[in-house]
């Protein structure tokens, strides 16, 4: 189990950015009062804008209050034994801890080609066709910054993983975004299912402008996971203005019965223009490993390599050597009860039940996830019982998750984050919430919402 | 001990590109040849003239001729025991595997701060004014494209790590060189002590428009360790210029006596403008570990945080823990004999010894490093020897290393690598070579040069 002293100083300090008052310097200090090293030495052009995500506000957030924290997407419970075993493996071998092939170590590469050429249909080549990556994170960046030019249009779904954005912007793409929005349906539950594209919307962000569409699916944060048809719809318009489809799968093995990923890259005629991105992270749970992979044709690939070799260069030994060890297990076991790919999403399934319950007996209406580990909730039946002019930012959402914080000692993140400027409004009476956390946490998530209700 | 058939896997296959073929395509089809996907997901213009690294073809040339390798800079033998016993605790603690702090895990950015405030001789704010990143060439993406804006002029000395001059590029910068010249010397054995800058060049490539000088002591490929009157004089013109030094001290510990490394950023008034970079690879010989970092000023750090948050985003949990361990070790026995920072000099003393001897034996004339593990040689003296003609390499030293590795089985790296294009003829006669390796190896190299010489 997770110490919880340390664990509050990982909620609390993750990513917490250097003195907020020398960011509100950068921000605000006019250039007549700046030094001459301040003045001279801002970000640069491009940069600029630049601020710190929602991460760093809620996790200052959470260390000032200490609430239960559902905000953050990684367990908060030990990964399975033989994974951690296997890097005891790999630390205990003292031939290997020096430099690995940069753009992938080899017995890492074989692993994955070896179980994406089963799950695509196709042979991937290990060499040519897959980049390992410093997390799911450095593969979404180097496929983005490799392949948008100054001006080319990258078009972007949302609810999204909140990076997209600023990639794409430093890269001088410019961002077309489309808002997955709720069907009207009659059910008192709502599915992830049920937020769709609009066909017509995304039809009108294609143009001879486009280069590349970044697809999410089980997407982060809705849980949605596209069907066959949704993905038939994204593939023939990417084929039709010859536009890449950069696929963030890193959720691919947590997906809920009777749900099914199907991965871009396997409709016909999209291998060849498909960049699908993967976690070790997500996939064995282990956040902190921070190894990821991107896969596609080696034409595409090439361009993720020379980013990849500018800016990192090569992967860190061990870990890639311990991952290949748990693919390997998995190779073996694939598709059986015992596959950890299957087993995590039977571990997650309850979990997903018991919060959805919770929070609709709390007066919420859950989205409940077709994939992934987050849970949105519509909190807006609540808004009577909550102080939202005691915070002052612009998005309910906002308001609603501080005062959450601060007041009822839950916390969630607010899902405007997820949305551009223009549709920040979508979010507003949303709040996410993760659920790969130990039953006993979420049962006290449970309780806390069912005194506040009570109280 | 290394396996033979991994290491050479690992030399062979390290950073090998997709398909070279594929490269040419991408260099030399013209676009009406290419497929619609071809022409359109070229690089994008900022990357255009990437290509791959000398590592690339030097790599490919090991795997195909299988010469004894003394080109990449990396042990061919265990790192200490405590390092990788470190990894071991780490990877057993089943609580130390989920997400870290994104600017540094905790317990890594003490560390450092309780080591570098005793080196730099001030406070260092752990949270403020270190940045840890994926390997010191990240720390070095982060710190170039953190700072470097279009049309900012940036300063390399030659000879110079080879990712500085693309990093420089796509950012936009321009970068100016200036090269290490050896001086007049009656001295049979040259030293890197006799390589210097010329003052008035220097200066002359200061201007309104300079932003950055890139400073790298030990200097790799050279060796050689800057003293206080150069780095005074680099310090003088980067104060009067308004200029960020980015100071690449990733061989910080191997310096041989009497010379001794000096830190700029302990310089009067250079505190507040230099960035200076470490690398755990190369301070605990675990290159495979990919853990490198940054310290500065706050104000200077908060650009490097902004790429990082923005590309990679955070660390790797165990990695770092291990680390952080290690300097804990290595803190409680500061300036100790069993220092592994004192003890790793004494090692590679006499591989240097050894080395410098067995090249100077063959007729080359070595220039003895002051610091680092490469040494750089002139090979001159045996032109006569070698049948330059048989390869069609631009410059000579390529030609040499090709036929050095085919004919006599002996693998050094051309250091015109290492020069911008108008200064390649400055390393046309040099070869370097790596001494971190087995003694047994190095006898082997010795074995080799002498037999040919004799042959």
């Amino acid at each position: 189990m997770f110490n919880k002293d340390t664990l509050e100083y990982h909620y609390s300090d993750r990513n917490r950015l250097a003195p907020l008052p020398h960011l509100q310097r950068q921000i605000s200090k006019t250039a007549s009062s700046m030094s001459d090293i301040d003045q001279k030495f801002r970000l640069p052009k491009r940069y600029e804008g630049s601020e710190p995500s929602v991460w760093v506000e809620y996790i200052q957030l959470a260390l000032d209050h200490k609430p239960l924290n559902l905000g953050q997407g990684f367990p908060d419970y030990p990964p399975p034994k033989y994974i951690t075993n296997a890097l005891i493996e790999v630390a205990s071998n003292r031939n290997l801890h020096q430099y690995t092939r940069g753009f992938g170590h080899p017995r890492l590469v074989q692993a994955l080609a070896k179980l994406y050429s089963k799950l695509i249909g196709r042979e991937i080549n290990p060499h040519t066709e897959i980049l390992t990556t410093l997390g799911a994170y450095e593969a979404l960046f180097s496929s983005i910054t490799g392949h948008v030019d100054e001006g080319d249009e990258v078009i972007i779904i949302e609810p999204y993983f909140d990076c997209y954005e600023p990639m794409v912007k430093y890269a001088g793409g410019i961002p077309r975004y489309i808002a997955l929005k709720p069907k009207k349906t009659d059910s008192p539950v709502l599915s992830s299912a049920d937020f769709v594209l609009d066909k017509d919307e995304l039809q009108g962000l294609f143009n001879s402008k486009t280069k590349v569409l970044i697809l999410n699916t089980p997407n982060n944060p809705l849980g949605k996971v596209f069907t066959r048809d949704e993905l038939t719809l994204i593939a023939d318009l990417c084929k039709k203005y010859n536009v890449l489809c950069i696929s963030d799968e890193v959720y691919e093995w947590m997906v809920y019965k009777p749900y099914e990923h199907v991965r871009i890259a396997t409709l016909p005629g999209m291998w060849e223009r498909t960049i699908t991105i993967g976690s070790a992270g997500k996939t064995f749970s282990v956040t902190g490993w921070k190894l990821g992979w991107a896969y596609g044709p080696a034409n595409l690939m090439f361009n993720l390599q020379m980013i990849h070799q500018n800016s990192v260069y090569t992967g860190c030994t061990p870990i890639q050597e311990a991952t290949a060890i748990a693919f390997e297990t998995e190779l073996a076991r694939l598709g059986s009860d015992e596959s950890y790919f299957v087993s995590i999403s039977k571990e997650l399934e309850p979990k997903r039940e018991f919060m959805a319950k919770f929070l609709q007996e709390a007066g919420m209406k859950p989205i409940v996830p077709e994939g992934g580990y987050f849970m949105m909730a519509d909190w807006s039946p609540l808004e009577s019982q909550v102080d939202l002019n005691s915070e002052k930012d612009k998005y309910k959402d906002y308001r609603f998750t501080k005062w959450m914080t601060k007041n009822i000692g839950l916390q969630g993140i607010p899902p405007t984050a997820f949305y551009n400027e223009s549709h920040k409004p979508l979010g507003e009476n949303f709040v996410r919430y993760c659920f790969i956390k130990q039953d006993k946490n979420l049962q006290a998530a449970a309780d806390i919402l069912r005194k506040w209700k009570s109280g």
